[in-house]
């Protein structure tokens, strides 16, 4: 058998994101184990609906856990945990990796995968980045809107054929999958991310409302390209004006959206303020790249928070 | 007779500014004459009266108007109007000037004076800066609840014998009043005025709550720092770091204070934005100095207005 056949699947996290792209695993065949924390008991009994646009489904029996110790070790975790909640992560990821394991952090933000391997120095870590508008609004139960695809960036996984058979995995269960490259990959999201997450929040709007006012448009556009300016200060490249234009017309052209950021304050949860923006704002200033903009949405976020 | 005794004096724009610097005008024993417009037949027939920390009182009679047609031409005119209303003046202002009227514009912003001199190439114009907490709640009522002081600049006003002597019918009136360099005061407002009207209607909150919690508590001195950056750029002298924190200082000491365009916002009234923002950022970016964090503010109020 060859070692990347049949791989177990871990999934820490089951919420908008991990319980969709953990259940389309499942739903292809491969064996994925999740841990839930308040849908436990529902998901024993009930399984698993993914409510989707490219096709809903049910998983009638999952293997669910309310702890990682009474989990399998696995070749693959997926992280979708809120970065809010990643100190947790020092004690939730032991009891699932074995010498080979390979850690997928499907999270937001700029930073996340160094304080990570921080924690574990020797653990394979890839970014998982994912274009994807979904939610979790029911136990069990993933409503998922539109897009869907996965992007997974390389930071320090040294097994090429198992980053692959990853992206086979994905790929197989019918999710958009490709490489790209780490740095370029989570700056180009944070392109659309730092923009919009915030903006929604500070003005207590959507993304359509954004882009349609002329001065927040003009606005959303600025925040963009000091991103980009950012980006290409450190020495990413790939972040163009171009891309800016493209990330515009994107929007307008997806349903009005509220980013997680948004519902996370809707339903007074913590904002993932520290990884979506003080991160990368230290990074680009100590780069000596100031994000003026983007450092007055912080202090309007934190007041807010 | 000296020409600068008994000056008649006429307000335009009867509110919480207006109405107070003419009523303790009135008061004092000068001849004022008040265009009124939603309060005209309350204060004709109830007078004037302002609840002060100062002291309160009561005008029984007050002459008041509908329109300026019916006034008395006026050797000094009070605009208390707000600049969302300036267009008006083009149509108020004649009936009361003769040839060397001198127009006080006590309001918000920078840009002002030049507006309204294009308006009348000949008139003489001073800059009124009032530094007061009022509120004008019900007809025919000024509530000042502290500070009350007015600094006049002098814009283009060539008769000084004058200039003088509205100085000083301010302080036989009992009004703190000093003669300042117009530039410089101008600018030295809008250090407090930018950060505060904005900040207090995009966090829709409080100035004591800005300066409490350390996020905006930065953000708001940035945002001084960039008025200062902007008039030390200009050649304005006078604006200096100390005086950031100075006006920091004085903003702790304040009671929990909304400033006039919260009132605005709050009352579902237009908000001052051209002149407290966009002009001045103008001129800024004019004269090669963006102020990026202001920017960001007018567009979040045009899209809140």
């Amino acid at each position: 058998m060859n070692k990347c056949e049949n791989m177990k699947y871990g999934v820490v996290g089951t919420g908008a994101i991990g319980g969709y792209y953990g259940s389309k695993l499942a739903y292809s065949g491969k064996e994925v184990h999740f841990l839930a924390h308040r849908d436990y008991l529902y998901m024993k009994e009930h399984g698993m609906q993914v409510d989707s646009c490219d096709g809903s489904f049910h998983l009638d029996h999952v293997n669910v856990y309310q702890y990682t110790k009474d989990m399998p070790k696995c070749d693959v975790v997926l992280v979708g945990l809120k970065t809010t909640n990643n100190h947790l992560l020092a004690e939730l990821l032991p009891p699932l990796l074995h010498e080979k394991t390979v850690v997928v952090l499907i999270q937001n933000g700029i930073g996340v995968e160094a304080d990570v391997q921080e924690m574990f120095p020797d653990l394979q870590l890839v970014a998982g980045l994912a274009f994807i508008c979904s939610a979790k609004t029911e136990p069990g139960r993933v409503n998922h809107q539109c897009y869907g695809s996965i992007n997974l960036g390389n930071y320090s996984c040294k097994d090429e054929a198992l980053f692959n058979a990853i992206l086979n995995d994905f790929k197989e269960a019918g999710v958009q999958a490709a490489s790209v490259p780490y740095e370029e990959a989570r700056w180009k999201k944070a392109v659309w991310n730092m923009p919009f997450n915030g903006m929604t929040v500070a003005l207590d709007t959507q993304t359509d409302l954004l882009l349609k006012h002329p001065s927040t448009r003009k606005l959303i556009r600025d925040l963009m390209m000091e991103v980009v300016g950012a980006a290409q200060h450190l020495g990413v490249t790939g972040l163009t004006e171009a891309f800016v234009d493209k990330m515009i017309e994107t929007t307008d052209a997806m349903t009005p959206y509220s980013p997680s950021m948004k519902l996370d304050y809707d339903f007074h949860r913590p904002m993932e303020i520290h990884y979506i923006y003080t991160r990368p704002i230290e990074i680009a200033r100590a780069a000596g790249f100031p994000m003026p903009k983007l450092e007055m949405l912080e202090a309007e976020l934190r007041f807010k928070s």
